[in-house]
């Protein structure tokens, strides 16, 4: 039968496109200064919207390879005493997910104030079936400086993107981070963001909001496999404070994992002997009472608390588990969309249950 | 530019729509006993999925006869000791939301186990761009009898619908309610759902769930008015327990809300003298700190406070009023997907606030 377009929901006056009026608003580039884009690991250097280096001296698998395209985890900041912020956004294509809306896929994000204090104020609203898309995020009527934070798309390649201000109005560079110290974050879909409503709720971004550090989101959806190939390129970001490795979800085998976490943490080691290395366990699947993967959860999490226990007797001070068995709550069932991914309710809990952890170790950073 | 579909997110298996065998699997209508269809006030007189009478005797306004066709809040319960349970569903659109998944707008979610003790199961995975699909939701290798709840999809009509269970399998009535009474909640797209990321977490569902209680949810998507027509309607359906009233966000001007809202409640008093009444005040917006918005909420709670507190003053002993200015917390900001729709994480802080109020006048209920 006919496919026939729903449109109940356009029923719906706050639910529809907004034409914004963008008229004297001038596009700029945030790829230059003032403007600081935060959260991929080769910017510096490459001036290019990817987590991976464009040519990895490497070889990574090809699905790592397009997935490193994906912006999740990257951030535009900048302060500016313009009434209205506005972007202009090229996708690599178009959101097409069943259990996460075009607004994670592929929209931004705004947050406004200072680090600590950051407050959300709107997400992009554009045809779920369009590439590119141009959004007012805010007018104010106060011409004071405002600290802002635009969080790239989640799921997304961004070819390019342009913030639009008021002509006449100043751009910044926006407040500083704690220090230039890195959190980087190696793992699976959940650590990409899926399945975040929107880029701000992926909880590598509540956790930067709270703790304001960049973070480098290297979260591979379905191919964060504990390839040593992935801990050589980690190494070649610049000033790192602190490394996450969240994979397990994705480990492969038993034995797979067995071999590849002891030899992932031993390439960090090789030329990081002192930069604290937190391994988070695997969070709970809804259908663990129906299904084999809490046996499978609970072999993994006695051989990753073993293993931890081992390296710390042999002498490393630095590194730490994470048991993320209890992070979702007792109603671990309801935080996700699909039994695995975490909605908003599942990141925030996410976020919750990892800051006090991190904060011990990111407060190390800040003495020194 | 050409539109070029993203496939990025394919590279993740834990991600793709998976075939599911469904061989040996039978068909049954869940319309027909043992199945229970609970949530649309029409259902046992007119067998139609729609949350409004076919031909409602009252006039209505065209969005909302159409509005009515979304199956927000309704749900199908059994018992089986099927090991499998799938779902063949016809909508009457496809998807296309840019700030709610498929999964929430015409997907069902399944839920398992006794009244209080339901747990999530899975969502139907299908592509967003088709207006049918069947799903399996699990397999589980015991014959023992299983409580099984689906909740319909928010935002899309439900043409057609079949449960599957294995052939030669047992389907018997569901354990039931509490008691027969029903929560008639009257409202929003917040109300309806929007955005919640999968049918059972729109905080209607979730009440449901905890109180074991049927809701009939009359949520209309930017068009909950509190046109009289409305409330006369209301007064149709059987054996109501509870009124909620929480359409403030689509209210219209002041001097509408004003009008409006103590003449629903008078109508809903020509009929049920003592049925609790519970009217609960507009979440707080993203932007009420850089808009007009926080001044007119703070105008409307004090409006209906004091109508409230007059109708008490009055000799109405079972009308009381829930500020929900805290519902969503310190962080209120994060709690929706575009500054006004909550997410899952603001539908569970909403649902956690509503209970202990809720609570209060079930418990009366349960005494009788």
């Amino acid at each position: 039968m006919p496919v026939k377009k729903s449109d109940l929901w356009k029923l719906d006056k706050n639910m529809k496109l907004k034409g914004n009026s963008l008229k004297g608003i001038k596009w700029l580039d945030p790829k230059e200064r003032p403007f600081v884009v935060s959260g991929f690991g080769w910017f510096e250097k490459e001036k290019i919207f990817r987590r991976l280096p464009v040519k990895p001296q490497w070889k990574v698998a090809d699905a790592v390879n397009s997935l490193a395209n994906c912006t999740s985890g990257a951030q535009i900041r900048f302060q500016t005493n313009s009434k209205r912020v506005a972007i202009r956004v090229l996708l690599s294509g178009v959101a097409g997910m069943h259990h996460m809306p075009a607004t994670g896929v592929g929209g931004f994000d705004c947050y406004i104030g200072a680090p600590g204090k950051k407050k959300y104020l709107g997400t992009t609203v554009f045809h779920h079936a369009k590439d590119s898309y141009e959004y007012l995020f805010f007018t104010i009527n106060k011409r004071d400086t405002k600290n802002i934070t635009l969080n790239f798309p989640l799921y997304m390649g961004v070819k390019a993107v342009l913030v639009g201000v008021d002509t006449g109005s100043k751009v910044l560079p926006p407040l500083p981070y704690k220090n230039d110290k890195k959190v980087i974050i190696y793992g699976t879909s959940i650590t990409q963001g899926g399945c975040a409503s929107r880029p701000g709720m992926a909880f590598t971004n509540i956790l930067s909001r709270r703790f304001n550090y960049e973070f480098i989101n290297l979260g591979f959806s379905g191919n964060g496999r504990g390839e040593p190939e992935l801990a050589k390129l980690i190494l070649e970001i610049d000033n790192p404070g602190c490394f996450i490795l969240d994979y397990e979800a994705n480990c492969g085998s038993f034995e797979q994992f067995e071999k590849s976490l002891p030899e992932f943490i031993s390439i960090l080691r090789s030329k990081y002997a002192k930069i604290p290395i937190l391994v988070i366990t695997k969070v709970r699947y809804a259908t663990e009472s129906i299904s084999d993967s809490l046996s499978k959860r609970l072999t993994r999490l006695k051989f990753q608390k073993k293993l931890i226990a081992c390296l710390k007797k042999k002498g490393d001070k630095n590194i730490s588990l994470l048991d993320a068995s209890n992070l979702l709550g007792k109603d671990f069932h309801e935080c996700s969309v699909d039994g695995g991914h975490p909605t908003d309710l599942g990141f925030m809990r996410m976020a919750n249950g990892i800051e006090p952890v991190l904060r011990k170790i990111l407060g190390k950073l800040w003495i020194r």
